[in-house]
């Protein structure tokens, strides 16, 4: 079986894909023709594709994040890869074939990330600081284990929120023996909190996000976040105007760093300014990553990174 | 007794006014000399004062915000009038004279306008918007009748915040009656709510902002209020997700329009929108009034207005 | 007769509409054949269209901006609706049908409009100032009736531009009831002033601009209305640099508040801050309207709207 | 007699100055002595200088922009230069001192700039264009002989304005002798046009701007240059809509390329193009020039030049 | 022959031309059948191209940057002209064509040009100057015979680097002339250094840029140039510090005048001023002059300039 | 002794201090008298001091950075604090004070943390790398011992750019383990070389820097530090487009991540994104700590920090 990302032009192949996309549309014949407009997708990549001359059975066969058992040709147009499906039909029980190798996820499992999560939270010394978190990670805690930590921009994949949380937590544990000065348990409070609400600013599924949430766009993860910890504290009996509730609300509300990124007010606690700064390090280093293991070997140059000031990245070697 | 808006190079006076900030200094002779540094102030205006050669009993004798009666003789010094004290000594009960004769204050009453806002709330004909603005106007409801709206920028005097809602409230009814499509509901609750944590964001006095709270510095009191609609629900018992409540945390966040001017979203309600432009509206026509009302009628120009790209505004005259 | 906004995927419908543009164009087939690409259009949408197979006959029958009557066929193409013409004639007298009934329209008749904004000019008391306007608005008198306020960003319909200044009087006038520190004689000229070049700035047709005129790019609306003003000056015998005529240039030349938005200089008057916002308002305002009117009611969400930093409005339901 | 800019630390000197500035003010010693603010300039810079324990006489004796005699002290206040007067006393006739020997000119006399301006507008082969130009530079032609090009900065002296235009055409012959496509009637009209309004703009003596005019701060110089050539037209019997009218005024509204530099509309001319950069270059080249000869030899950078970005100039030697 | 810029709709035509690209793509039909997708150019523009039901003798024969003799006709597609090429074949050495005479041109000869800049530098006075100027040419001798400028910018063509570099000159002796006090030997070494690392920063073949090189994406021409300069004292015993070095440096990395335009330091010398200034108006002019000659004479607009803030020029006829 | 930072006004104390600056000014009585105008320091902050009436030995017996004992009164001037000095002498060798104990340190000697520097380049496994780095610290050695690393914005002080070195490289070490697909020789070859010209760009004594060099304003330390590895690749026979000498230089010169921040090119490699990071997050760190750590315990706000947005950080206590 074919991975998406080693096809190349005029390959011809047999696979089973994620069928990420589908929709009838019509060609411009006269008579028009019904085709379906079609994304192929795994773990590595993803390819538009098209089922031209579909028929009455194939109109309703095929839905989006199904998977399928696909018999291809690989053309060129417009200078893109496109796949012509010569047959195509839903994988059966028996093909033996699950959803999730499909997609693409984070390099750890989702399991062991929350896991992990779960264990720092567990260290918090500090008892309200750990019952805020506890409450607001409760609000998540099932779509946590597959939600990406963007649409696009980074992460954006199954897993990707944890698997971002994990790995700065990790460099948030360097930087507190570096820097003896800052509270361990408000940077990693503020690690696990800065972007709890993104489960329910997107709508994601399998890792991939269709579309922001109505909530998402009216009121954004930032403000949700700073709201949950002010339902929390209400509901736990906390002040809501006490100093832990408002450094962890300051945490949050103050990780964009700017008002032009989404930041109502900037750092103003050391806290605040070290999460920011490890938030953006692993967020740019992880596209940087991601860049290169999606780029084909034989490529010096990455694609342009949108988050990178639209610069690709490139392979030295010597 | 001169008004200190009308004090000029050479005046000498006599009169009662408001001490707005007092100090001791030294100057720089040798031996050194203690001095008083002053703030005089009332209605109109304020001006810097020196009483040279304090005595002991001068530096126990006066606090900041008292009121105090002045002999004095206007100087100019760097270019600025500034008043040399002949006597002064604080005001006493015989006197008769009552601090808020002493500050700027907005032009309607404190009471007057507490009362408008709160028929405006009754008016409304949402059950739970009424009381989730009912809950927060009562989280500041004594500090608003003498909060400003700004520190310098707009309404920074006496009922100012106050002052500001009723004018708004006054051109949203006229904008809900040219434009019926408005939710009027949810526009009134946007303008009584859109500043209602102003009170807490800034330690004000007599209508004066002498500095940001802790609280105003690391959340906001676009934040503070959006928390206060969360607390509001989940006290009331109003889910924290309703559309109601979405929206009025949306008008709340966006109404300052842009990112970099303080909002974490952008407008993306037509209430939304009409908030914010009656906000901007009120506030730049009150400086400009304000500027206007306190330039001297001999003066063409008034003084730069920081809040108006640092314009000063023209007395067309014909 | 099924409106445009009302036609969805599959349709087949027979009405009259607006040939809004039409091309001859070819296929890529070999031979090519000739086609028709065609945009239609009625007071509530547009769509492309397309007919196949056009005779010589067809070529020649049809131009832009010319009523047809059509049989067609809706379809997708590219995630877009398109018609497929079955059908097509040029309307005839004996159909009954006119022009105006099928563009977009202000929703008050410009006779309407135009008589108000005629009857204010009579009420302006200065008559030097109600001279300027006359001579002005006598430029563009017949342009006016049917004259947009803009290419697309607002007010893009016949009688646009008369209806963005009747609105804009509507709501000057309460703001000079609410503040009657303005010169109502000013703020009415300006209102009726700030946009009057733009019927000659831009090249339009119902309603509908197809380009910028060659003066409008080398000089702007801005600074023509500027250049009208003096020239109404030098004819009415009215001197050149008197303040009612530096007061109606500045009010004309600041109303877009900021050089990067086309104003050389900045309002410095009360007047010129009001005319700003009163235009700005109504504009936006506007814009929202118009967006939730052409939404169909399915729809929560508002195609994105360029003049409001690109968002989308929602229409919250409770 | 000792120059100004020769001036140092400790010197006693004895020479005739431009009075500046003079303003009566008062120490805050007890009781306040008076004595007298002054601002000393020659045309090689100006010095601040105190006359101390000034006399009832002294106080009516001076008046702003006359010469005096001067003997004073050089002293150092606040890590500046400043003179300490010894004795003071208005210029005589017998002393055959003139006013134009103490201010800073442009290297070239008035006389001859003008001379060299009108002999370029005699060249000017297109009637229409000759007589709008000559029509303009008849509003100010008593004030060029000199006015300044700018406040501060560049050209801020006598004749300043007259000098930057002649350099300009200077330059602008070279290029159209380069690029032979230009129009050359255009670009020199448009060199003479472009700040043709400055000496109405802003208020000037002796080559020193004191502020801006009503109109220079409502309507500003870019937009009087083209109401004027609106004016020009129409006593000229010139079409106000014809090419060369719109043409000209394309140049002087858009010379300063970009709406935040306070061009209405950009550059859409081949001799806009060229007029904008031949404005930039000289005038840069102006302050570059100036900076390095009020720069003391001794000196390897000038002071910080506005400007120029806030940048100083080296003087490389090698 | 007809010239490409003079091919209109329906136009039938044979000719030779430049094939500036061509690779073989499929259509959508079943079963997929293979077309060549050509881009067509000569000196005076390109066209798009398609070699419909290619052979497989077609598929073989061509290759980029080779000439062609074409039967073709002009149609168009998507608004564009489209060539539907019915003969072609490749030019064989008795047709007597040369690639030279296809591709656009400086107006001067290669040979010239460099000739003129060889003149300059011998005429450079300071021996050190000249010897890093002439090692610095010497890197890339070969390459400015047929460099562009840019890629698409301006000066996009064969030669028009050492064209740039050569009217850059001529204005740069003209101010020298103007404004004695600049060091004409710094003034001419900085422009022909400024731009020296070009033709390595960009892969060009007959003056068309494919793409930017490694050296040129992760150094870019300006660091090039002034490690090149310390490369050059190296290796000729000059002080990598003297001030000739740092002078020549800071001219080459201060030429774009703003960070945000890659200058990584600010002009801070009288030359660097000079330098930036002429090389802007000389691009900026060229682009104009370039744009108004490759526009057909019946077109009063060029297309958008996106060197111009995306400006179009018009032609002024009067 | 008394600490700087811990002395209050009217504190009278005698001690050690550095002479930071001292300069001989004049009073404005009559006549005028002389003073020393002095800057005192230690390692812990500075005040600024006077000594009225400054004799003729006073005037010859200072210099700055000089170490004093000094007999002194804490007075208020202008709102801030000020030395009245009652007895001033230079400090003896008796005295047993040293220079290095009275200024602001690394909190690690220069030794070791040069000693550290030493060993990772010891540790570069490429050769050519470990070449190249060792020629360019060749050329500062001997500064490294003092330089700070920057004017004020961080790591002011003694020793602060090896310190900045060393908690950089602990950064990278870890962020190589975490991410091992970056490669370790180039991101501590670029840590060490990013800011190795700095001691060359300022002229510093002590750590304290008094001015930028004429070769930090014209070339800038970026660009240097690219020309030293320039000439290191001449010197050592290394090619100068090396696939290494090219990433060095790019790592270098993008570090500053964008252009308006003076890098001419930005980050193009994965070890140039995470070198941005990991610069901008120890420097904004190090500010952080070090403004806590100078602000009086007492104090819950630092003062505005200039590089971080100008914010004050805050002590959150609970």
């Amino acid at each position: 079986m074919t991975l998406i990302r080693q096809l190349v032009n005029q390959d011809e192949f047999v696979g089973f894909y994620l069928l990420k996309e589908v929709e009838v549309k019509q060609t411009n014949a006269t008579p028009p023709k019904d085709y379906l407009d079609i994304v192929l997708a795994d773990g590595t990549g993803e390819l538009p594709a098209k089922l031209w001359d579909a028929s009455s059975v194939d109109k309703e066969a095929f839905f989006p994040m199904g998977l399928v058992k696909v018999k291809g040709l690989v053309q060129t147009y417009r200078d893109r890869l496109q796949v012509k499906i010569m047959q195509i039909r839903p994988a059966k029980p028996e093909d033996g074939v699950k959803l999730t190798d499909f997609i693409r996820s984070a390099p750890i499992s989702s399991t062991e990330l929350i896991h992990t999560i779960k264990q720092v939270i567990a260290d918090i010394s500090d008892q309200e600081i750990k019952d805020i978190v506890t409450f607001c990670v409760g609000k998540v805690e099932e779509k946590l284990e597959h939600a990406p930590a963007a649409k696009s921009h980074h992460h954006a994949y199954f897993g990707g929120l944890a698997y971002h949380m994990v790995r700065m937590l990790e460099l948030g544990e360097f930087i507190c023996k570096q820097r003896p000065f800052l509270n361990e348990d408000l940077l990693k409070a503020g690690i696990i909190l800065h972007d709890i609400a993104k489960p329910e600013e997107m709508v994601a599924q399998l890792g991939i996000v269709s579309e922001y949430s109505v909530q998402g766009k009216l009121v954004g993860h930032i403000s949700m976040a700073s709201n949950w910890i002010t339902e929390a504290a209400v509901r736990l009996g906390i002040g809501t105007e006490s100093p832990k509730v408002l450094g962890l609300q300051h945490l949050v509300l103050s990780h964009h760093n700017l008002g032009e990124w989404g930041s109502p007010v900037q750092p103003q606690m050391a806290e605040a300014v070290a999460l920011h700064f490890i938030d953006a390090m692993d967020a740019k280093l992880q596209m940087v990553e991601d860049a290169l293991n999606t780029t084909p070997d034989t490529e010096d140059w990455t694609p342009f990174i949108r988050g990178l000031e639209n610069k690709a990245i490139y392979r030295l070697k010597f």
